[in-house]
């Protein structure tokens, strides 16, 4: 292989061959092709995008730069979720386990929060004792035991994926839809699944702010899982407000909880319903879309999800507490409005900043995250506020040295006060699900 | 600086500031920014491109990674003369000697052949005993005393140009017209020139392929030059055959020192008289093209320019024997017309890279050359053939095994045969010297 003029090539507006990328991730994966060659290629594909076929294969060889999960030793259908990423984005944690009731498996690989969006894997970790660092065979006996198992992305899973992603990030290459989809799919092919449903996020609060964009990366997801073989779905649905009401780690996996217990949030249970309802039909447990849905419904009011999920818990080390309350920063600050009226936009990344600037999310991978920092959202898209009225809270910074505290929470309410735009007259409804793509 | 805000910038066509643009150059420059977001930055600026102001800035950055040469104890004016490259260019062994002898000062930074190019530092170095590699005392000593000097690029000046070119060279970047321009400006600039006269090649034999390349190379240029406030003139000539009659290192030598003894071969006097006259004008020893245009040729008739060169060489180091017959390989393979007609075109490029196979330039930079290697062009464009009648001719390769050597020189002399056209028709007259850009 010449990486030059493969790289020439695509910066040209050329075709690579399967065999050329599956060369290409192979040298780099193993480090003989040096970084800045990659960088290259990356912002050629920037640039030139990757067709259907390319696609394919550069994903194909990102998940076999490492272990692909051998989950044939399971029995029944193994139907992922996955999301874009998002600000209150806590749907996994309730999802899986209704998923896992209704007796389709959820192998679930998932990540860490970065920048404004959340991750499972810091809320998991919310619940003391909880570990996601599961070696494969433990990943499949969980999985095997309660039907779900959450885990992040081992070093020996898709490894190309884990350095590619790395370089992105620092070379300006990270806002790529073909460069997005395939790190997104390679990562959930490895994991064995046979199926896949998509939440493409789109608004303030998610990477895509645009519906095109959102659009052309759902499409663009469901066409690798097509040319892969696997059943996908994609969903485009809204993030231009948080989803539920709080965010950060600790409260989200309360929040979870809250819709495990049958309490949930409305919007939470309208995407939990939605989303799992596909589920249970890729996974062939439910004969049409409705059934599926009422099937989830069914195990989320009769606390047979909630038993899943308790179940996972304790084979993955965590201890459920009776009551959650402690988990919470207790120090609250209050977000007033200046005016009455109603909401009529959120900026929900500022919002999903705001939590990063009190601990509950991180700028760089290797900081740690406060488990107990907290934002709630008291008035939503729509709501009517009256002036000096709460639309937000959130816990006092506790990652800050005492004398910098007041002024860090004081700049923050400052930020939040300005997330919420107030206007006269009440906004049209929020669509929470839009277009779905099928593969 | 942030890097990669300045990498995602340009990649969606923003606009860089000149001190942004000299932070990144520094610290490229000092190790400090990494290859990989030097490589991103340089794909970017390939599909995005630099307006005025930032080329000015880049090359400015680079030009002052190093020292800047100063000539200014040297009297009179420095112009120095550039080409872009091409097959069999030796002008500026005969140019600068002339341009010497007419009064104004060539300080003549060159490079090394690449590719199919040739380069003038390997040329001089057939002569037994020249040295390319002067400190810069010794260069302005040269300078001083005879009128011109010819070195390589030092480490010391513009070594991020150095770098970036490399860097170029392995991810598919060396094809942007801002950053050739860049880089070649860098140089030349840091050189302490007053002037620069710059040769802008264009054809099968040429980097730039088509004359709207090579128009928006030469406009470039010369915006770099105008916003550095120094004077600068570009050609654009052709480069779809060969210039003179021969190919080599010793060989073209030896062509050069036929112009310099007044029995040059036209289109080598024709460019000669050209480029001169120009520099001749910048230099401010003629008022008009005309009349530096006859300087030259005066200064080539009268022996005065040769002895320039002799002085030249002497300083150097060099050893012009009294005949340059021995520097040349003797055992000669002939390329024959396969049928009669008129040379209609000569894939130039081609011709470059057999006289790489037969060991006159190099593949990569570490490679040695054969100085004594050759090709003879015997049939130019419109000149008329008979069936099996000599077309060129060349050195049998004396760079492989005596076992490889017969295999490689058929091989080369299949390739040479199919690189001439051959047709009924006699072409239009090649016009050896294009559109002329004044800054």
């Amino acid at each position: 292989m010449n990486a030059v003029e493969l790289i020439r090539r695509k910066r040209d507006g050329g075709e690579l061959s399967a065999e050329e990328l599956h060369s290409f991730i192979r040298s780099y994966s193993e480090g003989s092709l040096p970084d800045y060659q990659a960088a290259a290629m990356l912002m050629a594909i920037y640039f030139r995008g990757l067709d259907g076929p390319e696609l394919a294969a550069l994903c194909d060889a990102m998940l076999h730069s490492g272990d692909v999960v051998d989950l044939s030793g399971v029995s029944g259908k193994k139907i992922d979720k996955h999301s874009t990423g998002g600000v209150g984005d806590k749907i996994s944690l309730h999802l899986a386990p209704a998923v896992a009731a209704c007796g389709v498996r959820v192998p679930m690989i998932s990540g860490r929060g970065l920048g404004h969006t959340g991750g499972t894997l810091d809320k998991l970790e919310a619940i003391p004792g909880f570990r996601v660092d599961l070696s494969v065979e433990r990943f499949r006996e969980v999985l095997d035991d309660c039907g779900m198992a959450m885990a992040g992305q081992t070093d020996r899973l898709a490894p190309a994926d884990k350095k590619l992603y790395a370089l992105r990030d620092v070379t300006g290459t990270v806002e790529s839809i073909p460069l997005i989809a395939a790190s997104i799919m390679s990562k959930k092919l490895a994991a064995g699944i046979d199926g896949l449903v998509l939440d493409v996020k789109c608004g303030s609060g998610a990477f895509m702010k645009t519906r095109a964009h959102a659009h052309d990366l759902a499409r663009t997801l469901v066409e690798i899982g097509r040319r892969a073989g696997k059943r996908v779905t994609a969903f485009l649905t809204d993030m231009s407000q948080p989803l539920g009401r709080w965010v950060g780690n600790a409260v989200e996996v309360h929040e979870s909880l809250e819709v495990l217990r049958g309490r949930g949030e409305p919007d939470l249970v309208e995407l939990t319903v939605v989303l799992g309802g596909e589920m249970l039909v890729l996974g062939e447990v439910a004969h049409s879309v409705e059934e599926g849905q009422q099937k989830i419904a069914a195990v989320l009011a009769d606390g047979s999800a909630l038993r899943v999920f308790e179940r996972c818990c304790e084979l993955q080390g965590g201890r459920l507490p009776a009551t959650t309350r402690g988990w919470f920063a207790d120090d609250a600050v209050k977000v007033v409005a200046a005016r009455a009226g109603y909401v009529t936009a959120i900026a929900t990344e500022e919002v999903g900043l705001c939590g990063v600037a009190i601990g509950a999310g991180r700028v760089r991978k290797e900081d740690a995250v406060d488990a107990g920092a907290w934002i709630e959202v008291k008035k939503k898209l729509g709501e009517r506020v009256e002036a000096g009225e709460e639309v937000a809270a959130f816990s006092s910074p506790r990652n800050a040295g005492s004398h910098e505290r007041v002024k860090l929470a004081e700049r923050i309410r400052q930020r939040l006060e300005a997330a919420w735009t107030i206007g006269d007259r009440a906004p049209d409804a929020v669509t929470l699900i839009g277009e779905v793509i099928r593969g």
